[in-house]
């Protein structure tokens, strides 16, 4: 098993970088905070004998030799990359857990056919950079890593400028890296495992997500000296969509989420009728054609407001990730895993993506959940108990060891 | 008259400070920018042989000496701050169209009894630091000082910092100056003057107008993992709101008007339901009886949808400005001035807020109102004619010289 304690005080040290006053973390992918992570990855991963190389994506793998080197290697992973007020577990569990099954192999000098690798991922979080899963996504061949450099945040900053900025643009080609299995540890970030008292979720696949922006363009006019009938206000129709978004998420059935989390309204100043809004939609569920039917709903709604309204309408399907199954040998491993170590455990669908979700397309892949509080992630205030991400990272120890030996 | 060619060269002038690819103006409130167009305004004023001098709201007064140096003066004025894409218009021909008033008395050598004034209001746009007309304000007794002072921009930044930072915080208590009339030339910026063909418009007052900010405080999650239940969504009630503003407008008569110009949602990212909406409400109407209505409305419908939705609702009327009627003495010189010079007028209510509203309170004040091309305002694409801006100080400068006389 893992030094729990040990574990406990990684999760707390690389708090620091990017902690915020109320306890979270404010660590965007490819800034300052996430360089000052990535040195500290690559110390530690060093410290316990392990290699450590990034790629042309800034994807980082520290590798601990195996006992046959042609194999390829078992690999663990997660992010290190936080939303703008994130929480101190999302992704951090999953890499400082592998880094705890490394550190375990490496004290007990304990040999492995394969070599182990240890990834952490750039850009999961898509909050920057959109989308998400954007690394793991090259490394899977669903983007070209081409369109993922010249990726621009809102700013207009590009991915491959920050990366530079960073000095972590490897020259080993991301993809180019053989893999014999992969397995990612993460918090549920749902409220499932908790209510049903379960220390560990054997995730078996992931819903499915589309992202699309709206460009809503009407025309600025003064606040007070505007009639009603003569304006083109673009925000009062963005918001019927907001609120249409969740309506119609409402009406797909209990599983079907849908949600505007960002927004820019311009000018934005309090007297002027606003001209131009852009917002970003995110729909999911479990079943890809209901994320279809939400898809028609909203397109059909969006030109239906917008015309009524006099506005230009441009929406753009930016992100489409089909649900995923996972590889039905690494879920037997997560589940043996778990029983063997008397974890209470049931199975789950992932509601949030991770690079397990590409990750799937090129290797065989699980992932293994372990509970948050109240199910509450991307927040300042998400919650883990120290128990439970040890049993997280034992179940991923085990599973990775018993991978090994298949 | 008035030289109206070198009028349109100064608008042409000074559009170059903070002047904007798309012809606009971006000249926000004690920016460099406006501290450029006030040194301009600085050496203009001395060359026409006017001292110049600024009170400690950062007001400049360009001051022509009377014949009778006892007397308060005349004065004129409007403001050289922009919205953040603002027009080359909106103020600035109040400002630049008395300069052209002093031009010719000086040219003339006309002499007045009254010394004769010029004033460029601080942050009349309310855009950087809210609420609008905060400098005439505090002239007038509305504001104190020191609450102006303090009043801070959305980035946190410090009226009286930003003051002094531009070099314009000035010994003069602001108020402290005696004035005998205030006489305001300004674009319409509404559609009434141009569809009637119309060159002038006699402003009989400014309509009733409030300000609230509203803060509405749920919870961030996960966007992907948040089951639609289990979320405080604080956008989507914003959403609801914002609708509920225009509808609550369009439901109080022809002449109301509501608007949210302004929106901040936090954490503002793809995939974080968002937990914190910050928006400004404008509601104006020309019989204060229907703003309060308005008002009564949109708190009902915030109590009842926050508290559905499970959120933390603040509200907070942060201005309330009355209507106003300007002084029968010079609302008459204005429109005998319209008439001797033979322009087509017609008298007319303000919709936007202007210095000339609080400057109603200590001092005889009337305004003049030209066209602009489709009432379109706090547009980079804000546009008037030479003829119609000329026409404008002519009927100034007339008014002006029979206010001296009276
Ligand atoms: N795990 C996680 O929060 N990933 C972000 C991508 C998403 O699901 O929106
Ligand atoms: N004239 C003008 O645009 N003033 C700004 C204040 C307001 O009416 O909102």
């Amino acid at each position: 098993t893992v030094n729990g304690v040990k574990l406990w005080e990684d999760i707390l040290e690389t708090a620091r970088f990017g902690g915020t006053p109320k306890g979270g973390i404010r660590r965007l992918a490819l800034t300052e905070e996430d360089r000052q992570v990535r040195d500290w990855f690559v110390r530690a991963c060093e410290a316990l004998g392990c290699t450590v190389s990034h790629d042309s994506m800034g994807n980082q793998f520290a590798r601990r030799p195996g006992t046959e080197e042609t194999l390829p290697p078992i690999t663990m992973g997660s992010h290190l990359d936080t939303q703008p007020t994130g929480g101190k577990f999302d992704g951090i569990v999953g890499v400082l857990g592998g880094l705890a099954v490394l550190r375990t192999l490496h004290e007990t000098g304990r040999e492995t056919r394969h070599p182990i690798e240890l990834i952490n991922w750039t850009n999961e979080e898509g909050s920057r950079f959109a989308p998400a899963m954007l690394s793991s996504g090259v490394f899977a061949g669903v983007f070209t890593e081409q369109e993922a450099l010249d990726t621009k945040d809102r700013e207009g900053v590009r991915f491959g400028d920050a990366l530079e900025g960073i000095g972590y643009r490897g020259v080993e080609v991301c993809g180019a890296h053989p893999v014999a299995a992969y397995f990612e540890l993460h918090i549920e970030q749902g409220p499932i495992l908790e209510v049903e008292h379960k220390t560990i979720g054997i995730v078996t696949g992931v819903q499915g997500m589309r992202w699309y922006e709206v460009t809503l363009t009407g025309r600025d006019s003064h606040a007070g000296s505007t009639p009603m009938r003569m304006r083109a206000d673009a925000l009062v129709t963005a918001a019927r969509l907001i609120d249409a978004v969740q309506t119609i998420a409402l009406e797909h059935g209990p599983d079907a989420v849908g949600t505007v989390g960002l927004i820019e309204n311009r000018p934005n100043s309090r007297n002027v009728v606003p001209g131009d809004v852009f917002f970003a939609v995110d729909f999911r569920d479990p079943d890809d054609s209901i994320v279809q039917k939400m898809e028609e709903a909203f397109y059909a709604q969006a030109s239906e407001l917008a015309e009524a309204a006099g506005l230009t309408l441009e929406i753009a399907r930016v992100w489409d990730t089909p649900a995923v199954q996972f590889d039905p040998e690494c879920i037997a491993s997560v589940a043996r895993a778990a029983d063997a170590l008397g974890y209470p455990a049931r199975r789950i669908v992932s509601g949030a993506g991770h690079d397990a979700t590409y990750m799937a397309q090129v290797a065989p892949t699980a992932m293994i959940f372990v509970p948050c509080a109240g199910g509450l992630s991307h927040n300042e205030e998400e919650s883990a108990e120290p128990d439970d991400v040890t049993a997280g990272a034992n179940v991923l120890l085990r599973a990775v060891l018993e991978t090994d030996m298949r």
